[in-house]
């Protein structure tokens, strides 16, 4: 026979921590605490299983349930001693949702359940305290009139407010139990009048009530909203738990409260939390009286003089403090505990694991390892990479006062505030004069880039999360928020339209690129602060990986911060976008624009010292650590300009007619420039381009090796479809290292390899083994061809895909296993079989993604290269991957 | 000890036909010939293998070669009886290139080789010849000083040409033997003085050097640029044919000719040929003499009296009737023979396959299986289903005189000429006008249609062998030339540039779409007639075929070829291409202008009952086979236009603001439409279209049920790369079908299915078959997305790539096997193993090229579908591949 009901307490306890799925969080970490001695109030666990149930069979419940209750409840009765709906002696029971991941949205909680006309009457009879009796009673009322039966609580709350105005008073508990039990007649009044149906008398009728309302409020829009966005299953269903009420409003032995076992901001090993005397949970939470500290220690550093639990309650603070140390020690973790005192005796309600700040986490983990109640690896294995972005920028005030005026993708973490400034030019000329800029385009193209590494942050109205604005600026550590659709940009009038406001050119804006939000004014920031904790556990995280990880970067700057964070080599130098410096793109059109090949080796002989300078530079920040650059790859016409006027400079400064610009212009325009004349077929019509590059690289080499440590250049040929693409490049490549060879008189090794962005190219991988030294996985090229989706266009109906579960998470930022995943494991598989020695990593965003992470890890990578500001992520989640690997191996 | 040469005589024969590889066609069929008993005179070859070793090791030869060399040469001295480089009895020599296939470009033939000062005066004294004797030694010194020695051949006809001028004579016959060997002095003066070496003397150096200049002549210029053109591999390499002369130009009881077994034009069962007498096989070829007919029919025929060989020579014309006899019962198929008839003795220099035209293979085939000669299935075999093309469409006269202005790619077959014609708009009026139209475009879209099917032929500057042009063109079977490149249109002024010559918009132009050619003025026709040897041979290739094939069609007129032509259902109905009429693009550009789904659905509302009608009249003309419909699939920007006065146009029709239309048609503007919001996307972001198209497939089914076959509507969802996609859209389509059936009170049966064409489809093809009845591979949007190549951009660099061996052809036109054809396969398997009965078929371009249909074979599909002119094609190669697997299989 199928259990459904799960009960927890002194006598009986079925189940414990581990059930989470089953009992949800709550319910299970109640019979753990049940289980280990702790005071909790007895009470029972209504499975998910039955959650499942009631929604494949039409709403209705397990035919069993309905005894088990009763059975469960008896359990109950016998703890406690008191009767369910007994008229002297009544039970009153507390009924509150648990699923398995918080859930707000959902029903939560109906406390006082079990009183009507006559047990309030027995109970206030039987306490003496009809204040109290029906204080709860009429609580009870709006709390099962607002959640079960739907009625406006604002009637209550109305309700309530007259009766006070009557009276002449201003504070609710000036109201006398007569007040109170008059309020409760009004209460179930409201309830009939609006629900049509009157308040119902029977317990057994309310528990039935209470428990419905919760398995209905799993398909809530609120909840299925709240689900969609933090990638929860609707299957996971939520349980109810049914537990036996204590009261911290019964007198002044009588306490509630809140407590973290430690800081949960710095993660200080403190004891911190906060409470009221004679007061329900929800007045510490609803901030009518303002809390108290727990501990002495807080009060005097809070500097008041009220007594501290500490201080009011010693004793009861005393076994409090044992609960602490004991729920540490037992979960391992920090733990956020609800207490409540009832006449001098202590009862616990809640403990699950404490929300924390990143630095919290840091801290705490850290301190918990040193201090032996988890192990270094536990401590890596608790952090959550992607949190550790808010460590390494500035992030928005929590406390700010925000209204967000628009809303795009998180692109790049990190908050901003600035002038609008809707030029690249205009935005580095701001810069120099020392004004903070937020640079407001359409969409960036390779020619913004000046303007964006001078901007203090970045808005784009189009481009996902890989658009050129996200990528580059990740790369540089700006914040950016990209695809702000609501944005509409008149660059010539100088105004950026967002819904019904109207923004200048020269207004100032907040960005918030981990939320990606867009706020009018300046917000006030909090400045990052990296700990000791970060680098302990850094190191901790360093020894635990399998895997290498490198950097996406091709400026000192970024390399130098990206070694800073402990990259360990670059995986990914993009040239091109060495080529958009004022000083070179007009070198670059020059053999663009040239009409034969002499002509371009002409341009290309200037570019020849600028782009061997830029290696150089490269080189010496590494010092020895190998350094994977990119040959050419984005489609020439990139690099030219849109407007006829800037065409004719072009031309002049390219000594071409206009008219030959504009020809040569539109002969290079393309359809699908990501599916055009691009990547190596670039090398394979221009050799001379592929020869400049080769030689700049091989120079750059001889020049550093000749003082410094010598250099590993890795140079990957990029869209590669087949072998013989690779080896075409690796002739013009290893002509070039031949000839640099014989002038230098020196030697060097180095590798030639290619970038796997094109499905053939996995499929195909034997082949391209066969010519290719090493592979880097370009997935963010592999994901659009593979799914067929431009990641500059996806924006138009990516979100509709994942609302309709398409694609549960962007495929842009965490990699598509089934499809782009399929290809990186034939890729690996065929690769290693025709060269065992094939070294594989990835390069593309999904580099530094911890979900995509883990996956490269299961694919058997050997390094994986993210922007520099996601370097420690990548460590971190490395670590967690490889030790996850072998856990699941043993 | 490796073999290097092998003999061919009376007395030994180590090779025979099946050895072509090794030997060549033309060493093959000598051996064979002679092995048969066969007047063969006698001979070697050197293999294949030493052109090989002679490449791969520096220009040597293997070292067993010159014993080998000699040996074999005995073997000749002692079958001829005479001696190489004797002085009184010398053996004369040929010396003849001989690849695999036949490869015009390479040295050819040196013939008379053996022949110097002392053996030519000693053969002078023998014979008593000195006229033949000096004028075969002047003939030897200017083909060996040519090809051997690379003296200008001019310079030795300058000096006939003295000579004769200087003996007052015409005809070269007239010169004595003192003036040739006269000559002949002259001829070794001119070696000497160009060459800057004597002409040699040793006849074993003469041998060396026209055996070492074949394989020289295998990497010339012109022979590598006719492999690349013919997809020849170059380690092919060729063989060297040395075989002892004979001479037809030794009197009147000598000569020579070339013989067809059958007319190779017309196909008819009669002896065909032409010879001379007393002259030697170049004469019958270079036209100085006309040369005479074989038979005393073909004498009748032509109307002359001058004998034929039927009459002038009996016995010789018997014997060699035989011959024909014997070979075609041998070789089985109609041959193309050279002979040689030396004092009343007949030799038989040459055979092979004779080239025909399509119309002849037909007849031939047809024929030769009637008479038993070749089973029905060689019959079927032989054919090149590529040829049946030229039976289908008119044709340029062969004999018409043709200098092609400009060169594009053979996108549509047949020849049309007209007046240049600019715009759609324009070529529908000239043609309403009666007037034949060439509508030159830069591209075409499908805006353009109706203008591609007024005219009589359709040439584009750009695109590739499946841009719209093309694929449209042979839908519509009109002929076309895409992507000619040197085309520069200036639509304002009305004038096309192409290099020098400066065409006006009315001048006339003729189109090759078969060779890619464009001809200035009107050239002559020939009109295409289909043979009963046609519907013979369809009709033997259905009874082999296992795969059905289908055709792409989406107009009443494409239908009905598609089904004169044999096409068993519909594979590809393209409903897009029917909203561009119009009346229909205005409604369909008021649902792309409208705000909210209620704007959409009016519009959508008129389209409903057109789309209706559409598939009413496919579903009659189709009666009951399958019709796979795919829903709507172009980008909406598709149907857009491009000026600011078109779009004020559609914004008055859709009855919006011109600035409303420019921010939609800007919002829908994409950077890669190709992997933008299209396919499934659209049905998916706009349910009511694919709403629309459901219900217009049903009421159009029940309409046509009701009076007639039922027709089988195959419903495909296109661009999914997820089973969630299509289970999106079947709920919408089953939806719609659940309603007609209502309404109607009919019922119905239907597919719901996918095309497969992106790579994830085919990766993940297990998960999309649970939701998809049948797959379709669209290989076209494969082969795009799994190379990462726009079909509209690969011009720029693909004619680069086939020239460096990158891809040996072109991917959109003949399937890449290791890359997409690896995607085809996963697909199969995986949707077999999922879904044991899920239908399998082609729909992209590949579904009309024979190599793919092989392809298609062996992966197993169930169907090719292709354009309605390439059914017949896909009938005959479908059967071929079955055929060849079954052969494979025992």
């Amino acid at each position: 026979m199928e259990k459904w009901v799960y009960s927890f307490g002194k006598s009986r306890c079925d189940g414990d921590a581990s059930m989470r799925s089953l009992l949800g969080g709550k319910g299970g970490n109640l019979a753990e605490m049940a289980s280990i001695g702790l005071p909790v109030p007895p009470g029972f666990t209504i499975s998910t299983d039955v959650c499942a149930h009631y929604y494949n069979n039409d709403h209705c419940y397990p035919d069993a349930l309905k005894a088990d209750v009763e059975t469960a409840l008896q359990l109950v009765e016998q703890e406690t001693g008191s009767i369910f709906a007994d008229e002297t002696n009544p039970l009153l029971l507390s009924v509150r949702s648990g699923a398995r991941a918080s859930m707000p949205g959902m029903m939560d909680t109906v406390l006082n359940l079990g009183l009507n006309d006559k047990t309030a009457a027995g109970l206030a009879a039987s306490t003496g305290d009809a204040r109290f009796v029906y204080d709860s009673y009429r609580r009870f009322i709006q709390m099962y009139g607002d959640v079960v039966m739907e009625v406006d609580h604002g009637l209550f709350e109305d309700a309530l407010e007259d009766m006070k105005l009557k009276r002449g008073i201003f504070v609710d508990t000036d109201l006398s139990g007569d007040d109170l039990e008059q309020l409760v007649g009004e209460y179930k009044k409201i309830v009939t009048e609006e629900a049509g149906i009157d308040f119902p008398q029977d317990p057994m009728e309310q528990l039935w009530g209470a428990i419905g309302a919760v398995f209905a409020s799993w398909m809530n829009q609120r909840a299925i909203t709240y689900r969609r966005l933090n990638d929860i299953p609707a299957e996971w269903g939520t349980a109810v738990n049914v537990q036996a009420m204590v009261f911290g409003n019964k007198g002044n032995d009588c306490a509630t409260g809140v407590a973290f076992t430690r800081n949960p901001s710095t993660g200080e090993n403190l004891f911190y939390g906060e409470y009221l005397i004679n007061a329900q949970g929800e007045d510490v939470v609803a901030g009518i009286r303002t809390p108290l500290p727990l501990t002495r220690h807080a009060r005097e550093v809070a500097g008041t003089d009220v007594a501290s639990l500490e201080e009011a309650m010693p004793e009861i603070f005393t076994q409090l403090a044992d609960v602490r140390t004991t729920l540490e020690r037992h979960y391992g973790d920090m733990q956020d505990l609800e207490f409540t005192v009832q006449q001098n005796k202590l009862y616990m309600l809640q403990t699950r694991s404490g929300k924390r700040t990143a630095e919290a986490a840091l801290t705490i983990a850290v301190d918990m390892a040193e201090e032996g109640l988890i192990t270094k690896q536990e401590a890596v294995m608790r952090l959550d990479p992607a949190s550790l972005d808010q460590l390494l920028h500035p992030t928005l005030d929590p406390s700010a006062d925000r209204h967000a005026i628009a809303r795009g993708l998180p692109a790049s973490p990190g908050a901003a505030s600035g002038i609008i400034t809707l030029t690249a030019d205009m935005a580095e000329k701001r810069a120099s004069q020392g004004q903070s800029v937020i640079l407001v385009r359409l969409e960036t193209s390779p020619e913004d880039i000046h303007g964006m590494h001078a901007a203090a942050g970045i808005l784009t109205a189009r481009g996902g999360m890989t658009s050129h604005a996200a990528v580059v600026a990740r790369g540089m550590g700006r914040p950016c928020v990209s695809g702000a659709g609501e944005l509409r940009i008149d660059s010539q009038r100088g105004i950026v339209y967002c819904g019904d406001v109207e923004l200048k050119d020269g207004d100032t804006l907040t960005i918030d690129g981990a939320a990606g939000e867009v706020y009018l004014g300046t917000l006030d920031m909090v400045q990052p602060s990296l700990s000791g904790a970060f680098e302990i556990i850094m190191g901790w995280a360093d020894g635990m990986r399998d895997m290498a990880v490198r950097t996406n970067a091709e400026t000192p700057a970024d390399a130098e911060a990206a070694r800073a964070f402990g990259a360990e080599g670059i995986g990914l130098c993009r040239t091109e976008h060495m080529f958009f410096d004022s000083d070179r793109i007009i070198a670059m059109r020059e053999m663009i624009m040239a009409v034969d090949t002499a002509g371009r080796q002409l341009a290309l002989d200037k570019l020849l010292p600028m782009q061997r300078q830029d290696f150089v530079a490269l080189f010496e920040i590494m010092s020895g650590l190998p350094v994977t650059i990119r040959l050419l790859d984005p489609p020439l016409h990139e690099f030219l300009p849109h407007s006829e006027e800037e065409l004719a400079e072009v031309a002049q400064q390219a000594g071409v007619s206009v008219d030959l610009a504009r020809q040569r212009a539109l002969r290079l325009r393309e359809s699908n420039p990501m599916l055009g004349h691009r990547g190596c077929r670039l090398a394979i019509s221009y050799p001379e381009i592929c020869a400049m590059q080769s030689r700049a690289i091989f120079e750059a080499v001889a020049k550093v090796a000749a003082t410094g440590a010598a250099p590993i250049p890795e140079i990957m040929v990029p869209l590669a479809a087949t072998a013989r693409e690779i080896e075409i490049c690796r002739q013009i490549i290893e002509a070039e290292a031949h000839a640099v060879q014989t002038e230098t008189g020196q030697t060097f090794t180095y590798l030639i390899g290619t970038m796997i962005e094109l499905p053939r190219a996995a499929l195909c991988a034997d082949q391209l083994a066969e010519q290719a030294e090493f592979f880097s996985f370009g997935t963010n090229d592999l994901t659009q061809t593979a799914l067929g989706i431009s990641r500059d266009d996806a924006a138009s109906f990516m979100h509709a895909y994942q609302d309709a579960g398409i694609y549960a998470v962007d495929p842009f930022v965490s990699i598509d296993i089934d499809g782009v995943g399929a290809l990186v494991k034939l890729g690996v598989e065929k690769g290693r079989a025709s060269r065992p020695d094939i070294k594989l990593g990835i390069c593309g965003e999904h580099g530094g993604d911890p979900a995509s992470i883990h996956f490269c890890q299961s694919a058997g990578l050997d390094y994986v290269s993210c922007s520099p500001f996601r370097v420690p992520i990548a460590r971190l989640a490395a670590a967690q991957a490889a030790v996850m690997a072998k856990s699941s191996k043993t």
